[in-house]
């Protein structure tokens, strides 16, 4: 890495709208007008860039929460806190094969895809109209390392001939593919499924039990932000649930 | 990967009781008996390896969870749950140079070291007889990228030539190390503090405000278990608290 | 009570919007035109009575929650759960002497002589618009046992030759009142202080614990409110901190 | 209330364990040797009173917490936060007509008991060896205004000929009895359900919605402890979940 340059994707930010920048070529179209991309190529972050009307736009490295930031996203899109719990309880190092289930927007398949630089990540949703969203998130992000399939991912996984170190679901049935899930992993291999629902939950623990899971866990992570005022330290008012999270590992 | 071998480190187990195997060679003395090594190359997860007694000890594949199994730990050692935390707001990536302040027990050390196989995670730890349990821990485990230096790291931040792409922090002055930490971070470098106490923590916060980190935040997370009974399903009557997290970014 | 009839104050409500009724003569003005309360005398719980401008209002009996929905409220009020646990730990029943220092909006004052009907609650407020508000607030709910005095509770503290059941602190110096309180208490009495801060709420717990307040526990209740919908149930995404408790008892 | 006598039930302790003391009566049995309990007619809460054997037991007034310490329990009593967020909720006061079905070891009929004094408390158990536990845990608290029944309440229910102001329900068909219990409630009442699982929460909830109940919420309240140390303040590391509570009232 060098020291003083900038890395792609980075962040322009004017008050409080940024944009996540992917080449250091073209013209880039924000809010307050147009941006000369080769003009990042000789600065530094924490520099500005201006738009053709003047707008000074500084400049500050890409973060993995701007994912969820920019990220067009649906109603309970998976969290950082999840995601890290996903990577911390799997183990996941980069150079895996992931197959994710219920690409949704794409955050899960993205953050996947970011942490598993050197490998692959198998996204498959059935509903076009989600897949054009996360195809777009996928783009904006820059990762290249992404398959996105549309389709529904029963009758893909058939043609499937590889197996996966790490399975991932977010969709509606989640239960029914469980079985199948563990066929399509690798042995050591783990799944992971995310659902914000009670009830579902009990469900895929269950089928994952009987289906012969091991090192089962089934929880849910909730973060407290704190405040610090000048007049003391509390908790913020608002607290967040986003969902449960089954995990299971294939032995034998 | 070959998919049916077994990969180092493994794990094996009699009943409730395991233990971390790291060779394929040699003699392995369990409460059970003593296993020979080397019966292990040919065989896969799942199968038995049998003592000079007799008794059975299955093979299973090691498991990021074993850290906090298996190792020597202090009285509260930071958790899975806090580990993925900092991987995903911080984004690290294998490959970073990492400093760890406040080593103790070494499970904080022992995870970067984990997900950070292609770099160097350097821990420092005043104690001598904290530094012995991590040595002992680190071996266990068998990172190979971790660098245990015992002293003062005020004293030894002074001889750092190099500059970190994160540093982490669980030491009682957390607090005054703050700006000595900005100065050895690169820029875009992370800075992550853990401490289980509120004022401790609102102490570091304010620091890292007035030394000018950016993109700071202060939070816990609280990590309830479910438990699935025939009867029905309900959070696990003990849910723990461990310690909170304050995490800035040095920008310029 | 009477079967059938309405009890006050009760509640009449069109859509989303309701008010508390106190009496059964006189003009109500609604939004949606003027009720004539004599009707009510007849009428039944479910029963409409509609506005000069032909509006159908319903009627419900009043519920504890309506104090928290229909008062004016300052940014941090008490919640009902929070009311709930100083009842439930102190063994709180009617016809105690209460003293309430730091009024605001009332909240706290208006729960605990609703509880408390056959005591008084005499409240505290230094700030003479928020005993503005406050005195509003204990008219709407016709609470006859709520003694409001507007001036710094430290002078007026001098003068009371009572001793108090309870004391319930919400103000800035709470800390510094604690010594105060204890001697206002009767032998057996609890002192309870909220207070939104972790930093405030541990520097009153030490001056409780030096103080002699025995039984001595602080704590935070956090409201987890699930949502039934058609396809599952699951923890609302947002879930509320409001304050810390401390709650001790003078022995002796 | 006399300043400075005794009032019953008083506790009396000596180190950490502590017996209820509910007359001024007799001998009076403890692991240390006997007390004779006309001695305390003229003691002050802080004074000792001695056994025969000369060990100093303490005096201390009782407290709701008592029910919960010294009562035998079944495995998931309702916790005091439980019993204070039903009366916070429902606004019961004293002189209520309360029916509680499921009475397991009496925990909840007891602080309903102790918060009602001028009320009655029905409280059902079918199973006789259960029964036997509430009664003498009854008799320790010195309540003398709960009915126990044993039976079935779903047959005891229809001789009952008096309406009910609170129905609480603590029993594995709790969702069956819902159609009962709005039956056997004034207008007005409430129905309060508590249960430890997810799924039977959700039965009741929409058992009741489906019933007419109105002002419906179901909710469950964690209690964080916060342990207050001299290096600073933070968390208790295990916070206890007991169970969900939902709460309706019948409004017509």
């Amino acid at each position: 890495m060098v020291e003083d340059g900038i890395e792609l994707p980075a962040v322009i930010f004017f008050g409080r709208i940024s944009y996540i920048v992917n080449s250091f070529e073209g013209e880039f179209h924000t809010h307050k007008g147009v941006i000369d991309l080769s003009e990042l190529k000789n600065l530094s972050y924490g520099d500005e860039v201006r738009t053709h009307l003047g707008f000074p736009f500084k400049i500050r490295p890409f973060s993995t929460a701007d994912f969820f930031k920019h990220f067009k996203k649906g109603p309970t899109p998976i969290m950082p806190k999840d995601i890290g719990a996903i990577i911390a309880y799997t183990g996941l190092r980069s150079g895996s094969l992931i197959l994710d289930a219920g690409t949704g927007s794409g955050v899960l398949a993205a953050y996947l895809a970011y942490f598993n630089r050197d490998g692959i990540v198998v996204t498959v949703e059935k509903r076009p109209e989600f897949a054009k969203i996360a195809k777009k998130n996928f783009e904006l992000a820059g990762l290249g390392n992404v398959r996105l399939l549309i389709g529904d991912v029963f009758d893909l996984a058939e043609a499937f001939k590889i197996k996966f170190d790490l399975i991932t679901l977010d969709m509606k049935n989640d239960a029914e593919f469980v079985p199948v899930a563990r066929e399509l992993l690798r042995k050591t291999g783990y799944l992971v499924v995310y659902n914000p629902y009670m009830d579902a939950t009990r469900r895929v623990y269950l089928e994952m039990q009987s289906a012969g899971f091991e090192e089962l866990q089934s929880f849910e992570l909730v973060k407290i932000d704190l405040e610090h005022k000048r007049v003391g330290t509390r908790p913020l008012t608002k607290i967040w649930h986003t969902g449960f999270i089954v995990i299971g590992r294939k032995i034998d």
